[in-house]
């Protein structure tokens, strides 16, 4: 039987403008992080990693991305830097590795806002594309509107590991608890959201989200985001955290960068459950939460 | 135009075995209330404020409650003596008296949690049954069954106040977001929820539920605890709590006896609502919640 225990690392980088210099990073900090002395199971990059945090950088840094199932060695270091460097590292390393976010060019010639997940065979095993645009307005704080050059994915998003299911989400997709809900109803017992959160929103909800989405489903959250760069126009909130199904912020970190490593124990997820059973408790002869799609 | 302002002030009363002694001292609070210099136009009582927080307690100290429209003149304070002070205190302050919940026979012979909402007119406009049963069994910790004396409602109750539409759910009902998202689909700007979280729950959960309910949903929550009574046998968590729409506690109180006032802003709803868009942004082509009933 496979071990309820799972070591996450978080990698809380520091993205500038140049592509080139943030894939090198990134993988620095995937091989730091898998030299602690006991590694991690499963690496987490942030969302759009490999680019600044603009929607006209989003398109100029955009690389296609093969489907589930892809090989390391169909993929291509020339078209698809980013995307290579994340599975490659999977493999080197023999490690689950959610590739944050990265701009995808699609075949449909729509840019999405989309995460890779490589298992340690260098296998893409999850492809999820950011499902809720960022757009939003408040007046004076914080206005951006992915939409003006981004897609959004329809695709509910999980993939197994050993341990358990594992549901990924970006970012926004926070903000909506369906999401969320369809990822437990698949299995799901951790989910993982690459975030970006600003310093307007952060110190608001990027915490609150997480236990929220934690304790509704009672599983584990997992949250990384870039470290803040002062030279950046977007602001990061950083403060990569792990929360508890019970819904308690168990690692996290500031604004700099970090790696944020915990082993979270999936077993808490199922005492939660059994303990206030709230699944089976719901009223379906009320309400239903359907896919649609 | 009707103000956007609306003075709320949550009754955080000690409840003991004694039926009798439980009205009087609601109806003392109540009045103490209404004195205050500037008085309150939303009153909120706790919980199961008749009776003991006991299975066994539940069917001794229910009362018939009659159907939304029925005025105080129809309402008997010999049969329904907890119902009779709530729809009188309300006629005679003319005030909205949410008259947190107390055990219901119903005319089906079951026993339900019962929420019931009298207007400054002294007519019932809302009734709620606790729609989720609290049925969690935390070894050594917090075991209770409801189910073994109570039934579930399943209605989701909303009711109009000059100000807002304002939805009514029971203490469990808050670890539901389906309802709280009906609540808001109903047009509710204001959730409140009478409760008793108890002190396994209650520091756990209390606050961080009311808080997502009010962020996921974009409306200002508000919970009515008893106070702790340390000859009970369930000690209640108290911290009778009003959360703003963004998330904040903007007004709370400890364990002991209090009342809790706060005069909230419906135009923050509309503003969260207007800056971050959630609910036009929601994937309907993904997923959709569905009323059933």
């Amino acid at each position: 039987m496979a071990s309820s225990k799972l070591r996450v690392a978080l990698l809380q980088m520091r993205c500038g403008a140049e592509k080139g210099a943030n894939i090198a990073r990134a993988g620095a900090m995937i091989a730091s992080a898998m030299s602690a002395e006991v590694a991690p199971q499963l690496v987490v990059l942030p969302e759009v990693w490999n680019s600044p945090y603009a929607t006209t950088a989003f398109p100029t840094h955009a690389e296609p991305i093969p489907e589930v199932g892809t090989v390391v060695g169909d993929i291509s270091a020339e078209t698809s830097p980013s995307l290579a460097l994340v599975v490659n590292s999977a493999r080197e390393h023999s490690v689950y590795l959610i590739g944050g976010s990265v701009p995808e060019i699609g075949s449909d010639g729509n840019v999405y806002n989309t995460c890779v997940v490589a298992d340690p065979s260098g296998t893409i095993v999850a492809k999820h594309r950011k499902m809720h645009l960022f757009d939003i307005d408040i007046p004076g704080k914080q206005t951006f509107k992915e939409s003006d050059t981004l897609t959004g994915g329809s695709t509910i998003t999980t993939f197994a590991m050993p341990q358990c299911v594992v549901g990924v989400g970006i970012c926004y997709d926070m903000r909506f608890p369906e999401q969320a809900h369809l990822m437990r109803q698949a299995g799901a017992k951790l989910l993982v959201y690459p975030g970006a959160f600003n310093t307007t929103t952060g110190p608001m909800h990027w915490e609150l989200l997480q236990r929220a989405r934690a304790v509704d489903n009672q599983l584990w959250v997992a949250a990384a985001s870039p470290a803040r760069n002062p030279e950046s126009d977007y602001q990061a909130w950083g403060h990569s955290t792990i929360v508890s199904p019970l819904g308690e912020v168990v690692a996290t970190c500031d604004e700099n960068e970090a790696t944020v490593t915990y082993e979270l124990d999936i077993a808490a997820a199922d005492e939660f459950r059994a303990n206030v059973p709230t699944w089976s408790q719901k009223r379906d002869d009320v309400y239903t939460l359907v896919a649609t799609k």
